[in-house]
């Protein structure tokens, strides 16, 4: 070998970011199970009656947000509305703990091994190995997410079997296209799976888009339904008159860097881009909200400050005083903050996927088709300039989307569900 | 607290998998880059003539097989057809080492400092923080994974400013929907970003399938081509007369544990499940290839036995003697291990995804359209009844892929690609 070769070699060889492409070796522990699917054994229940069964990973406070609080607010009324039906919550993923059952008064903690009457139950079922839970001729399932999806449908297979009857319509509650929370992988699959189930089953999408990305894509279900967002009930008594606003130069990010589908290392490379390419950039304060994270120095003196998961109060002051808006989600969910920024005045900034465009929703919404960091930078710089040259541009359009805050209710179709059950 | 409730819930509280699905505490360390992106920067080149680029991640021994190997021959054929450009391998994410440049035995190593006149260059550009690799106005760019395609689309960019010329093609070979690669996040938005480019593209596919696939989803391009598997030609000359082919009960599973899309746990779930549902399975073999691995128990005395990564001598003798075969593959593309064991006589199960059904191509082809561990165990139950009732079922239908074992060319549009570049 030439010294030429090897002065080339040694001078290239410093970084080699190959291993993240092309990870051949497999570390020494080997996983080869799916900790999602660890069986859910059903057994006799001598029980008569309907009794409704919200399968969910947990009820624990700090899971308690969001799509787990969703789910819960749908299952209260869907309880509510039959009339009657007895109640079951089992947890799949977590047990909860004495503080968690606070906001379950009337519920009985119930173990799985005992075939209880108690006509409110909660039943900790993460615990499960060699276990099994009873389940009547009369039990109905509500899945709140892949995994127990998968198991509601194999539940209601050994029902009909077991007590000889036709099998029960399966109640899916989905939040999301779950298989993109994964690269194509056994769970992606699995995931999957639970859309291409073929026995009968009743799919309430959360939004109209969701549902129709889902149905585009060719699944199809027994009975299917859809609910649009609506703007939290505590932000809209926070939402005050145009006067009360006191728009400054400052971007709120939606930053979550746990969540994949929020593109946070993308948001950030973007701002990167923006420090240096926007020529006020050093006028303005950005702010990460929705997860705690370190402050990021991201160029020409300008930092991104983490507040974390703020108080509604702190949200809605943040809201109220921010110009410009940077919230992505890589799925046809419309995510909320997009939503809640807009109407709160704030200019922002998200993305398209597939059918999802929410600038055809509200005025204050700019939604891109192609995400990059240079595509992010020049718009976020658009919006700047907008709110520089008139800093009332956001607070103008504030109720276009008469549906996100009246007052009807949200579940409007629940007395169809219960009909057909 | 009751006694009772404390109880149920320290019973309940061994196994929290939680953790898993609902990761939101954030490690200390934070990753606010997307390094794939790590910019590519261009200088000045005095240099005049067409000169070819291959843009690839890595021309190291231990990388090139499968997908680069691929690339590498295409180029190889283009620059041949070209009858007379200049050609530069460009590596973005590792540096060759000295026995890597042996299968390059007419090139110069080059270090990107320099623009050098040599008419084959290899020129490591892994470590480019700050450096700068010199294009001239006449350069053409191929492309060979998403992250290849985003810096090649950004340098035809920088070059038709800087010379003040036309946008030049970029040539994109494209062996799989990358973005499938990800959960929904930057990366994937940034992979997306590239099939949604608008500037002059020539798309390459492995594979109608995969182009069939991409096209569905909207994606554009502006000259598209496909190219079809074709039986590896080591592997051809090893196929035998069906009279030498010895067919025992075994069964050869492709186990890739580090590649997510090969369905590594899901394979083993449903062995798991195949083991106690399939009366005669303690008779059977069940043997790995692809990746070394540890022997994994999967109950009732079953062991699967991995063989890793074997010679293709070792490999042939494998789809000789097997007579079922288990092989996922959770994209559009066909990937060859499953048209492999057809044509060696193996009763093959494989997975459709989207547009994709093996079981077109070739008769001994199984191809499951949902995905799960009660599906494949039963399937896979149907294929060893059916050897096990007629030892010789799957060295009936040897040849049923003509384009697979023809000797035609495989790069059979490239004076097209030429003609317009």
């Amino acid at each position: 070998m030439s010294k030429f070769i090897e002065f080339v070699i040694r001078k290239a060889r410093g970084s080699n970011t190959l291993k993240r492409a092309y990870k051949s070796t497999v570390s020494s522990y080997l996983n080869t199970h799916v900790s999602e699917i660890t069986p859910f054994n059903p057994i006799h229940s001598s029980l008569e009656g309907k009794r409704i069964n919200l399968l969910v990973p947990s009820i624990n406070k700090e899971h308690v947000f969001g799509g787990i609080s969703t789910a819960i607010n749908f299952y209260d009324e869907l309880v509510l509305a039959s009339q009657g039906y007895s109640r079951r919550i089992i947890t799949t993923d977590a047990c909860p703990e004495s503080e968690d059952l606070d906001r379950f008064p009337n519920y009985t903690l119930v173990t799985c091994e005992v075939d209880a009457e108690y006509r409110s139950q909660i039943v900790p079922f993460n615990d499960r190995y060699n276990k099994t839970i009873p389940v009547s001729k009369d039990d109905i399932f509500i899945a709140t997410s892949w995994w127990t999806a998968y198991f509601a449908q194999r539940i209601v297979k050994w029902q009909s079997e077991y007590y000889g009857q036709e099998i029960k319509k399966v109640i899916y509650f989905i939040q999301d296209f779950e298989p993109g929370f994964y690269p194509w992988s056994s769970q992606y699959s699995l995931a999957e799976s639970t859309y291409k189930y073929k026995g009968p089953q009743i799919a309430i999408f959360n939004s109209s888009l969701l549902m129709d990305f889902v149905i585009q894509q060719g699944y199809s279900f027994t009975e299917k339904y859809s609910f649009e967002p609506k703007l939290n009930t505590a932000l809209k008594e926070r939402l005050v008159p145009v006067k009360d606003m006191n728009k400054q130069k400052k971007i709120l990010i939606y930053g979550r860097p746990s969540v994949a589908r929020n593109a946070f290392t993308l948001i950030v490379e973007a701002l990167r881009t923006w420090v240096w390419s926007y020529p006020n950039a050093s006028q303005w304060e950005i702010i990460s909200a929705g997860e705690q994270h370190n402050d990021i120095d991201i160029g020409n003196g300008v930092t991104i400050k983490s507040k974390g998961k703020m108080s509604l109060d702190e949200y809605a002051e943040e809201l109220k005083s921010s110009a410009v808006g940077l919230s992505l989600m890589i799925s046809p969910h419309p995510s909320y903050p997009p939503l809640e920024m807009a109407h709160f005045g704030v200019l922002v900034l998200t993305n398209n996927y597939a059918n999802k465009n929410l600038s055809n929703l509200h005025g204050n919404i700019t939604s891109l088709e192609e995400l990059n960091t240079d595509v992010i930078a020049n718009a976020l710089s658009d919006l700047c300039a907008k709110f520089e040259y008139d800093n009332s541009i956001g607070t103008r359009s504030l109720s276009s989307m008469e549906s996100y805050i009246n007052n009807k209710k949200q579940f409007d179709f629940i007395d169809d569900v219960i009909k057909n059950l």
